[in-house]
């Protein structure tokens, strides 16, 4: 099944079921107003979805009507959670190879993982406001799951079943706030300006055979500027896979439905399948030559974030994001 | 104006006004019905509330009862957004000097903050569920705002303009979980467990010329199994009022209305205020005499956190909570 969120004059927008080949649509005010109503309710909400979604595949449906990407919002356009892991040990190796020094042993059996804020998510084709360029605006593309309630102390294997849907990130990070962000010793927090997410979110289901041990067996693809930029596999070499993550989140609390557990930005130790973010690029130039070439985003850059099935069509929409000058 | 939120059988429990005396509530779903719902809606149900509000003060009100702190869930059981500063000094001189090391400069200029889990409160009176002793659980008494929309790059006056509500705060802290959490760079996460809030929220002018400068000048009240704890004086040495503390956040990211920004624990030089939290006794124990005595909580162990008006009135109602076995 996939989902989406139209924007309206709502802060929580309008919760739409979308066809499987992401052309059509329908809203279902009826079965919730919203993506988190339907969260909250997932039970009863769940497979009245499938319903409108199982008609809308085979044939046309009253009120539905032709899908825009740009008019979505984030399917959750405001969270109640949203908490990043950095599942990928390969760009934490490259950070640290670059500047000299060794991963801890404990990080491949503990998740990096970082509390974000999840008031304000930008949408989908949103432009990145920025305020000053010196900042050093990246993106990071990622997958995430939302999950349903969670209780305190619930092990991977209970966590796999809470996992209601999936989709694509882009967490979005002013690398030039965090040397001195983290040298204060309380994590990320101005260096997370919001997150956007991808215009559809879908039950795992809708993955296939890519949906395997807890993780996405597919490529991300991401252009830069027009171009290619990576296509890294996100099944590949993430070390902590998401009921593992979400097992990390809900160690010493609950989580309530419409939680969001990030994957961390995706990347394989094949240099050819490229990255999901510039300072993964400035890493590998530091580790080559010494110096960092790539500068980071400035106003009129833009990315492009998507994920194809086999047959090639696009599973989640994409994100299409240009900076933009605040204000 | 006071506000609070009955336990019921939604996620975001009933809104009530309450009287000024705390003795008597009415709910007010004509107006909205949740706090969130009214925060989204400010401009228009404030002068409503307060309406209420007043009628409420001033004799019987149609369908009014008497308020009970023991219903009362979390003003917002579950929020968009929670960051907590720490802009009591003096709490973190005792930290580094326990440990034999200098605060940093910058921590006299630049707010540190932390991005918080918001997706689950635990009520008021309820139990603070452990699953292990040996995490080394502590309560922090502090104060919070919750602010109205806040667009980004506001400035400290601007964001003054944005404070909607005021609230006490049990940042309960899983203390031992800390330091390795702390050496892994990406900030508190397990470590900082479900918070608990006061079960009334106030406007500012409750407070009256106690809300000077963005900052409550008046002691908050802390009780330990029932004895005296501390009363350190939230207006006193705190080096980044509320204004200053909202404007930090809003540095590179919008924050939308129901966000709650908190103060950090309450700490005074003058020790014979005693403490808000076991943390600082323990590091005041190592500075005079080389070892922590104070140990942490345990279960059945309580903490009362409470503050009072200049007539000895209750303003917020009182955080009152048991360690309880999880599970």
């Amino acid at each position: 099944m996939k989902l989406a969120t139209y924007q309206n004059q709502t802060r929580d927008g309008q919760l739409l079921v979308v066809s499987r080949d992401l052309r059509r649509a329908v809203a279902v005010p009826h079965i919730a107003a919203n993506l988190q109503a339907a969260l909250d309710n997932w039970v009863q909400a769940e497979p009245k979805l499938q319903e409108v979604y199982a008609a809308l595949n085979q044939g046309e449906v009253a009120g539905e009507f032709a899908f825009d990407q740009a008019r979505c919002h984030s399917p959750l356009p405001r969270a109640y959670q949203w908490a990043d892991g950095s599942a990928y040990l390969n760009h934490v190796e490259l950070v640290r190879k670059a500047r000299g020094a060794e991963v801890p042993a404990s990080f491949y059996t503990d998740p990096l993982m970082y509390q974000g804020g999840s008031d304000a998510f930008l949408p989908p084709r949103a432009g990145i406001p920025l305020r000053e360029a010196a900042w050093g605006l990246d993106f990071e593309g990622e997958v995430a799951v939302i999950t349903g309630d969670v209780p305190q102390g619930a092990d991977a294997a209970e966590c796999a079943k809470h996992i209601r849907l999936l989709l694509l990130v882009n967490d979005v990070t002013l690398r030039n706030l965090i040397p001195n962000e983290l040298a204060k010793g309380f994590g990320f927090f101005q260096s997370k300006p919001a997150t956007a997410f991808s215009p559809v979110a879908v039950t795992p289901d809708e993955l296939g055979d890519a949906w395997q041990d807890g993780k996405v067996h597919l490529p991300l693809l991401v252009d830069y500027n027009g171009a290619f930029y990576g296509k890294p596999n996100a099944g590949v070499e993430m070390q902590f896979n998401f009921p593992q993550l979400v097992a990390h989140v809900s160690k010493t609390r609950e989580l309530v439905a419409g939680s969001i557990i990030g994957s961390g930005t995706i990347s394989n130790q094949d240099r050819s399948v490229g990255s999901c973010c510039l300072a993964e690029q400035r890493m590998i130039e530091i580790i080559d030559t010494g110096a960092a070439i790539t500068p980071f985003m400035k106003l009129g850059d833009s990315v492009r974030i998507e994920m194809k099935d086999a047959s090639g069509a696009s599973i989640f929409g994409a994100i299409e994001q240009t900076v933009v000058q605040h204000g």
